[in-house]
């Protein structure tokens, strides 16, 4: 690559942001000038990027006609006001709150859908899946042709990371003032989350199910471009700090080959599987790592046509900035 | 009732049979006589009941001829040498390991198959389920007739109480540990368990199941009577005191009515249900209640033959210790 970018990050003293910085950094991303941007809460503070600390401005004030691709990892008020801004200015977006709809904003996860790009026009408009999908499309892509799925049931362990560095400030409260006996008052969580586990994350629609788990769904069907698959999504929130866990269960349209299955995981790029007898957790494998973690293989206790399995993955790396940053990477190599 | 038992609970100084002295008492089960029985350890410590402190002694010296009825909650191995002794001394027991095989020490659930007693003679063998089983029968027994069910798919969250004193031990000192940057060795989980997720318990079989998985979907079947139904597993050990969280997710064979699933939940002694918008916790609901909690109740996203639940339940009374005592009551009332 001989290109080089001005690029934004929108959102660049959040978990998310501060992680895009890191990485683009450590993976060389050929960045001519850098502009950090968050509300006017962060706006002054500096972060460092190769060598330098960069001062961070204030979003509102942007002219986004002075970068080619802006990274928006601020929420989705933030995604919705200025998406439009920017691509009128001419800048591609690659945007992680998942504000705008599949077919403005496809989802991308370079490793199961990336050739979505070659039907695209620049300036381009990309979403990071919902990190769980994002981990969970890139253990099926390479299972998706051999599997035949018919329906894919996920209980997605979500870490309070997720809620940024709110949700992360909330647990280590709690779990302190639980310790020492003191009374506690849930603030960004509606529940005591320290040493408890909460059934719903986010408020649910008149049918019952959580806008997250909804877009978890539809993202995951839209990366592996499986539009007739039944998807069940259960998400919780657990007393973890980072790394979502996934329980999955697949019901395929045939019998499972669970060796064929280990072996194609086994082959594919940014999947790390754990063998039998042991298996990954986020603390221990998946947090800090780029590749995502899969064990416990196995076929149904019942039916030898369903695959259940276990993942570990960084929420905040593959499932959200790294995955982003592929997505730049390919842009920038193919497209830009 | 007007009969009155000599009655052993074995394991009292344990989570569960503590639990269980505790409710004899408080649902004035008619005892004449209480003999609580542990291993050399705890032998010689008294318990409370009645207002008195009743010692605790070695059961390798109990004779089984005093008691019409024992309680063993003292783990496989004291389940495997002694449940034959109990027997052969006349000695109805009820086990809570399930040591022993369905067919010798049916599981039971009174809400679910208390009529399985009918076809039984003293002296009674009968099996507490594993306590994920006994929620999610309780919860699927009014359910059963209506919706019939073709496929559970089960994702318990397991309270490290599950793993008795030891396990909670191990949680609170790790939790200590990582709050004050020291560094941790687990001995009761084989990783960490503070702040992380454990996606195995126990060993794994050549087939990659743990043996808690196919306890729980055997246990269910029997209970629920549905021996050709399909059922996944998968329990996860996370850092929870008390309590287990299941994710369920049900396939029907036919549409299903969620207000009359509702309906019949409310009908149904022992269940609380909670509303939708709001979902229950084993911390701010289930833990220290009889009663198992249920909510979250939707159909599936892309199929109305699916109904997704989520139960909240305390893992020591409901699941173990209320269900055996539960047992003891209908054994009392109509059998012994
Ligand atoms: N955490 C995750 O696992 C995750 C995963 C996938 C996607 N995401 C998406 O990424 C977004 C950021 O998540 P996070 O975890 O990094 O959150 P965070 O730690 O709370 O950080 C939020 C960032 O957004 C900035 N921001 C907030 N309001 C703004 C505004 N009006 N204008 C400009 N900047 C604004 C904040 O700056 P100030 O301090 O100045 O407000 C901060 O830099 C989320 O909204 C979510 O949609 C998060
Ligand atoms: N915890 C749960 O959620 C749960 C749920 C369902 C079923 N169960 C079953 O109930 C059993 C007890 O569980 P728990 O959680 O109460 O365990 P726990 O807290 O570790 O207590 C174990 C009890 O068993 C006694 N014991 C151990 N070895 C013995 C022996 N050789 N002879 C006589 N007594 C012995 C212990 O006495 P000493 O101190 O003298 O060793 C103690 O009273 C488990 O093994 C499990 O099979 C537990």
């Amino acid at each position: 690559m001989s290109k080089s970018l001005d690029i934004a990050v929108i959102g660049a003293t959040g978990t998310i942001g501060e992680t895009i910085v890191q990485l683009l950094e450590e993976r060389e991303f050929p960045v001519t000038n850098l502009h950090l941007l968050a509300g006017s809460a962060s706006a002054g503070q500096s972060v460092p990027f190769r060598g330098k600390n960069l001062r961070v401005r204030e979003l509102a004030d942007f002219d986004f006609s002075k970068v080619q691709l802006a990274f928006i990892a601020a929420g989705e008020a933030v995604a919705a006001s200025y998406v439009a801004k920017a691509r009128a200015a001419g800048c591609s977006v690659i945007e992680l709150s998942g504000a705008l709809p599949l077919d403005e904003a496809p989802r991308l996860v370079p490793e199961a859908n990336g050739e979505l790009l070659e039907t695209l026009q620049p300036p381009f408009l990309l979403t990071s899946p919902a990190p769980a999908a994002t981990a969970l499309a890139l253990v099926l892509a390479p299972l998706r042709s051999v599997l035949a799925l018919q329906r894919i049931t996920l209980t997605a362990a979500l870490a309070v990371s997720s809620q940024g560095r709110e949700g992360i400030a909330e647990l280590a409260k709690q779990t302190t003032e639980l310790l020492n006996m003191r009374p506690l008052e849930p603030k960004v969580f509606d529940k005591q989350i320290a040493f408890n586990l909460l059934a719903q994350v986010g408020a649910v629609d008149d049918s019952g199910h959580a806008h997250l788990e909804r877009r978890i769904a539809q993202d995951l069907k839209q990366v592996l471009g499986v539009a007739e698959l039944k998807v069940a999504v259960s998400c919780v929130q657990v007393p973890v700090f980072f790394g979502d866990s996934l329980s999955v269960s697949l019901q395929a349209a045939k019998p499972v080959d669970v060796a064929q299955a280990a072996h194609l995981l086994d082959k594919q790029p940014g999947i790390e599987r754990v063998e039998e007898g042991d298996y990954p957790t986020v603390v221990s494998d998946a947090v800090g790592q780029d590749e995502v973690y899969v064990g416990r293989l196995r076929l149904g206790l019942d039916d030898p046509s369903e695959l259940n399995l276990w993942i570990a993955s960084d929420n905040v790396r593959k499932g959200s900035a790294l995955n982003a940053v592929q997505i730049g990477e390919l842009l920038i190599k193919h497209y830009l």
